[in-house]
């Protein structure tokens, strides 16, 4: 039996302000592709199709018509979950038709833990839910943390397991120690929002969902496939992939890469700024490819991003290399009051992701008022 | 052959800031209760099927419980297209999975217009679109208004339209003379919206949803089931039901009523405070109906909102009969400036029923100088 694991599509991503739509469904198509050439028994997508909950209507638009490609014109099943970034309730709509072909879909995450069976292999579908959510279902007021959470549903999924069959989980979560990227959102403030890798033991495969890269652990039977795509500068040496699993009926298994190849790529370069402007240098540069740009000028710079924007017209982000010694001078404030610091931004940080909006000055004194407020709280505690 | 028509559910709808998704379940409830007891061949929703293109997740939640009912729980083919209030693109996702069920769901107006046929009647289904929309779909740079489109889409129809069949029109439009409600969003800002009676001459049946009353318009062959609930108090008076048609081979149809009855209805009284606090007379009241309460006293009363939640816990609205001749008095000014004032009027109408926001002061400045500069432009014209 042959499947194919995937995650992290985020249709309807923004990365610094671009909408990264038209990559995506360059790449998705590539990916429908791969589908009609090794025609596998079953797609899984372990969570986060989109990338918010109400994502724009050109996401929608392409999340349909790609399902629609592999499950209907290439009768392909189709398993998947939602993620942290998806809307349960929104996702859920219509899951009870597309099940009649094939489609499994699970939004919300329910009481019922029968896995959905195909070619012998039982597929358990666990879609991304807080510790609450957990706790108020399973009725157990035990659950606090996203590994108790976790713990809690495997328990109830063991009650009717047989190991002697071969057995799939498919779940978004962080699973301890996994490497992070930018790009992706903590699942818990305050918390570390980890599971145990050991949780996972019962399942000849683990297919995750959540971190971005398809080696964010290295583990014989739990793994990640990665994101559809590079999402933040911090993946721009990550190679994206999708992951084709052959198992047996004893649940050994054989698991291998098939990469996506967008047209622009993310990455990262660093040069003087005339440099970077001169045409024997780009050239031989792919110029239309997303970029962070690092200028390594000193000194002012006139208009540098309009500038790089007629040779990289995708320049996403612009920094300069600042000398260490700099750094140090300007952060000695921040070092002092590290403590506070960190937390305004860590919220910053989160609005930004949450809402796309600025984070003005207005917003910044009120967070940090609350701030204020609840660390003298903990304190006098 | 049978069918029901209804339109213009809204779910997700606040009335003067309180959701109406219970009263909706209710009545969805019963309308579900009456599919089973009439058994139709097909159920048509013209449009309307949300109150706005995101709305609130158990709205989402309750028309996925609803149409599964009707449509895979009771068997019942569904025929719905989108109106002005629904998100074409969000509506439309899984509708390629849903027709497998006989389950027909056209969000975005599309350049097909081939009926669905249903125990030997053709219905065709014309979602709303702006005249904009039909002007680049049908490639007819001569479409302006909504009656240009609808005529240009009912010529579209026509070509390939068989008169001998029974063939029924499903749309979502303001059909000239029709009644109208406060709770129904205007179709054209500037122009009438309307389109002429006559161009459904060509169907048996003509299904409409818009307009909130069931008689909104009287035509033997042009119909509007009405809305779900009563959503404004210009609606206390109307009686919401949804239409029996049963058609035969030639198209001729028999026509025929049956009433949704939330528990809480929609309503206005009048009276003095004091008299309508006194048990005597709201015990014989329905006492949690939605209530506009309009007050006789006159001079000051300290708190009467709050004192008549005591008593009608669902008050949505109040307000003092004001004296003709101080309307008058207080009016002068607005007549003299009628022009001006009606314009920034409907457009904080328009801006509340878009957003439920407030309509502030700023705002209010903001847009009465663009109307200004419009208007100056249109005179120097």
């Amino acid at each position: 039996m042959k499947f194919i694991h995937t995650a992290d599509w985020h249709l309807g991503k923004l990365v610094h302000g671009v909408y990264m739509t038209e990559s995506q469904r360059e790449v998705l198509h590539q990916f429908v592709d791969i589908v009609a050439e090794e025609k596998p028994d079953a797609v899984i997508i372990a969570g986060d199709l989109y990338d918010r909950s109400v994502p724009p209507t050109d996401a929608v638009e392409l999340l349909d018509e790609i399902l629609f490609k592999i499950n209907v014109e290439l009768k392909t099943p189709v398993i998947a979950i939602a993620g942290n970034h998806d809307s349960a309730e929104r996702l859920s709509f219509g899951s009870s038709w597309y099940k009649h072909s094939q489609f499994y879909l699970a939004g919300k995450l329910t009481n019922s833990f029968t896995p959905i069976q195909i070619q012998g292999i039982n597929f358990y579908m666990v879609p991304y839910a807080e510790p609450g959510v957990v706790r108020q279902l399973l009725e157990d007021e035990s659950i606090h943390s996203h590994q108790d959470a976790m713990k809690a549903l495997i328990g109830k999924i063991e009650e009717t397991l047989n190991p002697n069959e071969p057995n799939v989980f498919i779940g978004h979560a962080f699973v301890l120690g996994g490497k992070t990227s930018d790009s992706e959102r903590v699942l818990s403030v305050g918390g570390s929002g980890c599971v145990g890798v050991e949780l996972f033991e019962p399942f000849s495969y683990t297919a995750l969902g959540h971190l971005h890269s398809p080696d964010a652990i290295h583990h014989s039977k739990v793994k990640y496939s990665g994101s559809l795509l590079k999402y933040s500068f911090s993946e721009a040496k990550q190679k994206k992939s999708i992951s084709i699993i052959e198992m047996d009926e004893k649940g050994n298994f054989s698991h291998r890469y098939r990469s996506l190849n967008p047209t622009y790529d993310m990455r990262e370069i660093e040069g003087y700024l005339e440099e970077l402007l001169d045409p024997q240098f780009y050239e031989k540069e792919r110029t239309h490819d997303y970029l962070k740009i690092t200028l390594l000028d000193e000194g002012a710079l006139i208009d540098p991003m309009n500038k790089l924007r007629q040779v990289y017209p995708n320049v996403l982000h612009l920094e300069k290399k600042i000398d260490l010694t700099d750094v140090r001078k300007k952060d000695s404030y921040q070092v002092i009051h590290s403590k506070k610091k960190s937390e305004i931004e860590l919220f910053e940080q989160f609005y930004m992701e949450m809402t796309t909006a600025e984070f003005t000055l207005e917003k910044k004194e009120a967070m940090a008022e609350i701030i204020e407020k609840v660390l003298k709280g903990a304190e006098e505690r």
